[in-house]
């Protein structure tokens, strides 16, 4: 069995390939230049985690998370585009390199090409059931996008409303990744739903985390300026629980500032955020969403040693400091 | 058997249900709403009639014919998108009516649900090819469009890069759609790639047809009205070989057309194009293209009665006046 740091190292080796053909290189310059950009593969590695939570990998299973990472890209890419965001890891996005039409098009191939992957996947029952679980799982992501833009359109958007948006957007992808990974390692239909439970809620509870560094954590320990999401107004659990519980006086203030551009903004809404004790509220929530992914794994019929690996995942991938 | 005309109505009638979940329906509506926008569907026909040429229907073809329509009508939405497209059929556009985001994105589920009804094809050697046929069609559809946007920015495209271009963006979906049909009944290798070709070089034709009445073409017959490619200085089979076999001196004339904006302009490149003999030109491209097709019809070996629908739909789609 392996740790998330060997599978992530062998995943790194086996994805540095060209997935695409050589010409119209106008097409797949931009598709490969976006996939040299890197990242940390935690979907596809947890796919391979998934299969040997339960058995020996198979063969196939690379092809499977291979096909999940081109799909992320995939996300990437086209939400580059819709957020006309200039940078992504520090580089410019598709669209601003290359032009909107050409990133749409490097977007559409890359899906293309996870599909590619996944028919590569000996035909069976499993296979039906992965591009099936693939299928809805896309289909969710994009709901999500949809839904998020849909939000930015509207000022009251409630907790329960935006939990379901963020499911959508940036957990059931991390659930669907183990659950092909447990499908190909044979589990049984409960197994795989629990494993699917505990990468959905680990999800949610990284997104929690991601919300709260960006705006209470030390720039140093983060990687990046924090404060980013409340300059861009940006819908986040934090502002969301903040506008759903704070006073009405509070409530106007934090609007004030919302619409206000100055320097003293952050600060202003952090500021607000301690009243309303979002800071406190939020690394419960976190922590909740991953004791609820860890029981979720701990129900899972197999042995505990084989869980170990993905016990420390999930600690791994929320244990950033506050 | 049946006859185009007979397939149609019932394709029509087949894929007149919901292929979307109700909700989001800021996102799911869009997508509905292109679908309604109508079309000849000939391609999933095509499928449906291309098993047919080899043996009985098969239940499961019916879900790859949606699958290409829902295929044929992302890469439409996509393309809108790319082109600025205000109406399509005399409507608005997806991204005119809903916005570009919205527009990308009912896209890409309309390609994810093109993906959901080939994974309804029964399991087998059939599916795997069926797949790999579409996958790979599908990225050449897409490359089509790309080298169709670089020849935008490029003044000087010969004939050979251009029928490349345009035999990836309008003829290979055509050929691919009656060698799916052919593989789901049963055809030979050989069978399937004389099919593949038929259809492929009957693309050819049409389009050839296409842009010869878009220039030549009487507006009452041709439904449209003409001239529109030459407003636009769209490059097409005319104006390639134009620029190609004019003279010094009519290029001259014929650039300078292109680069006015005058209400003189349609009148005057229709002039240069029949100096340059380009519409009798077009009249023998389109029907050699027209012949080969048929040729490979013939060289398929089933009886000659099987064939006869496909022979009428070769007919039926080149032959408007002119």
């Amino acid at each position: 069995m392996h740790q998330f740091s060997e599978f992530s190292t062998q995943f790194a080796a086996y994805f540095d390939r060209n997935h695409f053909p050589d010409v119209p290189q106008t097409l797949y310059d931009p598709a490969r230049y976006f996939l040299a950009l890197g990242g940390k593969r935690v979907r596809p590695v947890a796919c391979l985690m998934g299969n040997e939570l339960f058995d020996d990998l198979r063969e196939d299973t690379w092809n499977v998370a291979v096909a999940i990472e081109l799909f992320h890209n995939f996300t990437l890419i086209h939400d580059d585009i819709m957020d006309k965001a200039p940078l992504r890891r520090n580089k410019e996005t598709v669209h601003q390199k290359y032009g909107e039409s050409t990133a749409l098009l490097a977007g559409d191939v890359m899906l293309v090409a996870a599909y590619e992957y996944l028919n590569k996947v000996t035909a069976g029952i499993a296979k039906q059931q992965i591009v099936n679980l693939f299928n809805k799982t896309a289909k969710e992501v994009c709901e999500g996008q949809q839904l998020d833009m849909d939000f930015e359109k509207n000022a009251a958007v409630d907790f329960d409303a935006y939990l379901h948006m963020i499911n959508l957007k940036t957990s059931v992808l991390l659930g669907a990744s183990l659950q092909m990974g447990a499908i190909m390692g044979g589990a049984s239909e409960r197994n795989q739903q629990l494993l699917y439970q505990f990468g959905r809620k680990l999800g949610l509870a990284f997104q929690v985390q991601d919300d709260y560094l960006d705006a209470f954590g030390d720039p140093q320990k983060f990687g990046k300026q924090t404060g980013g999401d409340i300059m861009a107004n940006k819908k986040t659990f934090l502002l969301i629980h903040a506008l759903q519980t704070a006073t009405d006086g509070q409530r106007s203030e934090l609007q004030a500032l919302l619409q206000s551009n100055t320097p003293e903004k952050v600060h202003g809404v952090l500021k607000m955020f301690q009243q309303c004790g979002v800071d406190a509220w939020a690394v419960e929530l976190k922590e909740r969403y991953r004791n609820e992914a860890l029981q979720h794994l701990d129900d899972i019929a197999v042995v505990s040693k084989r869980k170990e690996p993905l016990k420390q995942l999930a600690l791994f991938l929320t244990q950033r400091e506050h």
